[in-house]
């Protein structure tokens, strides 16, 4: 490649690597034969009126179609608007909306909210099967074009605006962040160059073979669409699979790396069958949320390697759990909590006057980010952008501690963490002790108004039947008694509930759990 | 950092690393300590009166001085020369007139040729022990700054100039080559990324202690004193030092990877003693001209694991030999011949109509490189430039042949190479075959003017006494027989000389020898 843009990605991979293969349903295609493919589908959509700009949305489960338009888009030089499919209808539409999408891409297995959301922009191409639609079609569009490099192409820079995608904030509207095509590009490659340096629990090499769990949209499923043609590696796209046939095409495929949040983990595991115990070295990098030390211990006993990475769609990638020279427990533990800065990213755990905190493992400061790829604000939110992005830093409003050696463990988010007689409680901690006891499957710590401390904690729970509040005391005062807790930060009440709230991000719902009525 | 400046890199380490070391002679640093070094350094400099777009060179061995002055330079926005203090004096002297270097930091230990060279600039500052010199001395320039980041630092930009080399051509006058700060980190860095993602000899991780043996003149020691604070490693710095010294080093530094050419490797195993034999996995990457099978096996049975890199000042890196899935004599082979592009850098092999030749491992073309790093061309140089660099493209000048797994093998210099009745001969393979007879030292093929054929191939040797012409050509017939070497290609004489002529830049000198006369 020339220059740090999308599409030159994959073009060298077209041009040097011969092995790699990208599956995806009953499909699979060489580098050489997606190139063509994307080469084709960008011709025909400069055809029909895409130009430098457009904004085009897409809407779509992790499929070669989606791998196709992130090219195809950056070869026409428009903005893919990722959309995220999970949120509820009325902010999909705002977002649509907000972002002047002037395309959508649909996949027709969402049904009738496609259909709705096709109403909202003058122009659509239907991805997938077409039963009763009518409609330009995806397959249609990649038969009729021409497999040659649009002239376009070539004139696509750095510091254009490749893509949109719209936080999912859990308060107020989404906002839209604008990522160039070096950015991405930056941002993406630099989690394959950590994962391949350093000693971390989802330790990358080319000859590994990928399948990305973090839908595509997310900040493009954490850059794989991007590093998998990077390192010529094969990349095994899950489309719409549940756990079991996820392990079904870990299986097929010899998968040996994905990606994934906690609770796609906890599920995964849930699946977990004898055949699949077997499977060695399965290499996992989650992140999303906290991941609690029960769940690394039974991914570990699933040899599942892991390692938990930091960041966010407003900062994208930061910080990677790396565990050099350590082993057994202390290796785990340390693997699902500490994080250390990618190479280029520079991080510092501020106070309320901005002042870098004492790195002792115990002061609490704010996360604020620098690095090369931190994006220019929020779309149209002056204000929110004035309150996040300083001076080339990112304000993240993760409250965490730094240790002596440089790595910092994540508490909790700012909005979410409990004060409590004028001191930080962090959420995180307790239920990560909480996941420890047998019969525990989720946790949720949130902070519950109290007429004497400001705020107290109160923890959430589903278990089997015979995890019983006493029993979590219990537990949480043998903390308090190892010198793992401190007294002062077990919850007030443990709360049974059936089912955990969940975002559409895949993250424990806090806001919905600190609104719900105790029984 | 937030942009790709080399005094970023630093400034990150100083941050984030606590372990690392810098080891130079009796110093050792942490990255905190020679940051504040390099601030002070840089403070005393802009005193000085040095300025964005001064000259400054520097004539010095690998030591600390040398990795403070890679900083201290880019922090005050100066361009950086790299003086190649093993041209001959009149070359010398013609690179820093040419360059306009208006400050030199010489090391005393080079004694005349540093004062003869400091009568050619207006200011000198010495390096090392003063004895009887007069003048600014660099300790004092250290002892005398301020430890805080100077303003200019943060003005200065990826696509400024950092630094100044001259190549070390072997015909006509060295020419200079200007890279900017962005050019040279990605360069630097993306050696490291390749190490660290595929299956190479050299494979690299953070945890390594690295010691350069690369002059830091050429193209900064290939990268490491980047590399090394970025992944925040140890570093050892060989100063002036024998081979049995740099033994000594790796043993007292437990150094686990070095760079060095292959006639540094040669020496190297030479001084090798039963003691270093039992090293385990030293990791060392070779290049700058073809590494001999021979040699790459007697650097096996010291239990060193090689990679062999492409690239050159004009170029930067380019690629590095890998051997996913290879073991024994078939991966070393790879490890020591075949060629991969790193990420993002493109590979051409094209014929006299600048046509890319068929990848069948036979078709002879010259390499053409594409990357992000590819640097604007000579300096001054203007037909030269228009030969050598085309629509971001490099014509290396260097022949090869392509394999239907996309990897390539460096043959020759078009220069070097044998044009014999019409049909080229390329000597590094008959120099590989040469190498592999015992008792063989060193072996050097040219082109000799025939009536004939036009040129034919000629084989100079050092080797035992006992090691005849006779005993080469049935070694070569038998290579001839074994489908290892086509007959036309056997030298048509075998000349023993004592010594091999070597070029400044630890090349063989085949200009030289290509002049010699048949005895």
């Amino acid at each position: 490649m020339r220059k740090l843009v999308v599409h030159e990605v994959l073009a060298d991979a077209a041009y040097q690597y011969t092995n790699g293969h990208i599956v995806s349903g009953n499909h699979q295609f060489t580098y050489p034969e997606i190139f063509v493919r994307c080469l084709k589908l960008a011709h025909r959509m400069i055809d029909l009126g895409i130009r430098p700009g457009t904004v085009v949305g897409v809407m779509d489960i992790n499929s070669h179609r989606y791998f196709e338009l992130k090219y195809a888009v950056s070869m026409t030089g428009a903005i893919i608007h990722t959309i995220n499919f999970r949120l509820p209808a009325t902010d999909l539409g705002y977002t649509i909306r907000h972002a002047h999408d002037e395309w959508l891409f649909a996949w027709t297995g969402f049904g009738e909210l496609a259909k709705s959301m096709a109403a909202l922009v003058p122009n659509v191409v239907w991805l997938g099967d077409l039963e009763g639609n009518s409609g330009l079609q995806y397959e249609d569009l990649v038969a009729e074009g021409s497999p040659f490099l649009p002239d376009q192409a070539s004139k696509v820079n750095e510091d254009d605006t490749y893509s949109l995608f719209y936080t999912t904030g859990t308060t107020g509207r989404p906002k839209g962040i604008r990522y160039t095509h070096r950015q991405m590009l930056m941002a993406s490659l630099q989690i394959a160059h950590d994962l391949g340096l350093h000693d971390t629990g989802a330790f990358l090499r080319a000859d590994d073979v990928l399948m990305p769990l973090i839908p595509f949209f997310h900040i493009h499923g954490w850059g794989v669409p991007f590093i998998a043609p990077y390192l010529g590696s094969s990349l095994v796209l899950p489309e719409k699979s549940s756990p079991a046939e996820q392990w079904q095409l870990i299986r097929q495929n010899k998968v040996t790396w994905s990606n994934m949040v906690p609770t796609q983990l906890y599920t995964l595991l849930e699946e977990q069958t004898q055949e699949n115990v077997e499977l060695r070295g399965l290499k996992v990098l989650t992140g999303g949320s906290a991941l609690p030390l029960g769940l690394a211990e039974n991914a570990s006993k699933a040899n599942i390697s892991l390692s938990l990475i930091y960041g966010g769609s407003d900062q994208l990638g930061t910080a990677i759990s790396e565990a050099s020279g350590l082993d057994g427990v202390e290796r785990l533990v340390r693997l699902s909590s500490r994080m250390t800065p990618f190479p280029m990213v520079r991080v510092e755990i501020r106070d309320e006057k901005e002042q870098c905190v004492v790195s002792d493992g115990k002061t609490i400061g704010e996360v604020w980010v620098q690095s090369p790829w931190i994006p220019q604000g929020y779309l149209d939110e002056t204000e929110q952008t004035q309150r996040a992005f300083h001076d080339g830093w990112f304000r993240s409003g993760d409250l965490a501690v730094r240790y002596p050696d440089g790595s910092f463990y994540v508490m909790d988010r700012l909005n979410d963490a409990i004060k409590s007689g004028g001191e930080w409680i962090a959420g995180s901690v307790i239920e990560s002790i909480i996941s420890e006891i047998p019969g525990v499957h989720a946790v949720a710590v949130v902070a519950r108004p109290d007429p004497q401390w400001g705020e107290r904690p109160i923890a959430f729970v589903t278990a089997e039947n015979d995890v019983s509040s006493q029993v979590v005391e219990q537990y949480l005062y043998q903390a308090v008694v190892e010198g793992r807790l401190t007294k002062f930060w077990v919850p007030n009440e443990i709360q049974f509930i059936d089912i955990m709230p969940i975002t559409s991000a895949g993250k424990l719902n806090k806001v919905a759990l600190r609104q719900k009525k105790l029984t």
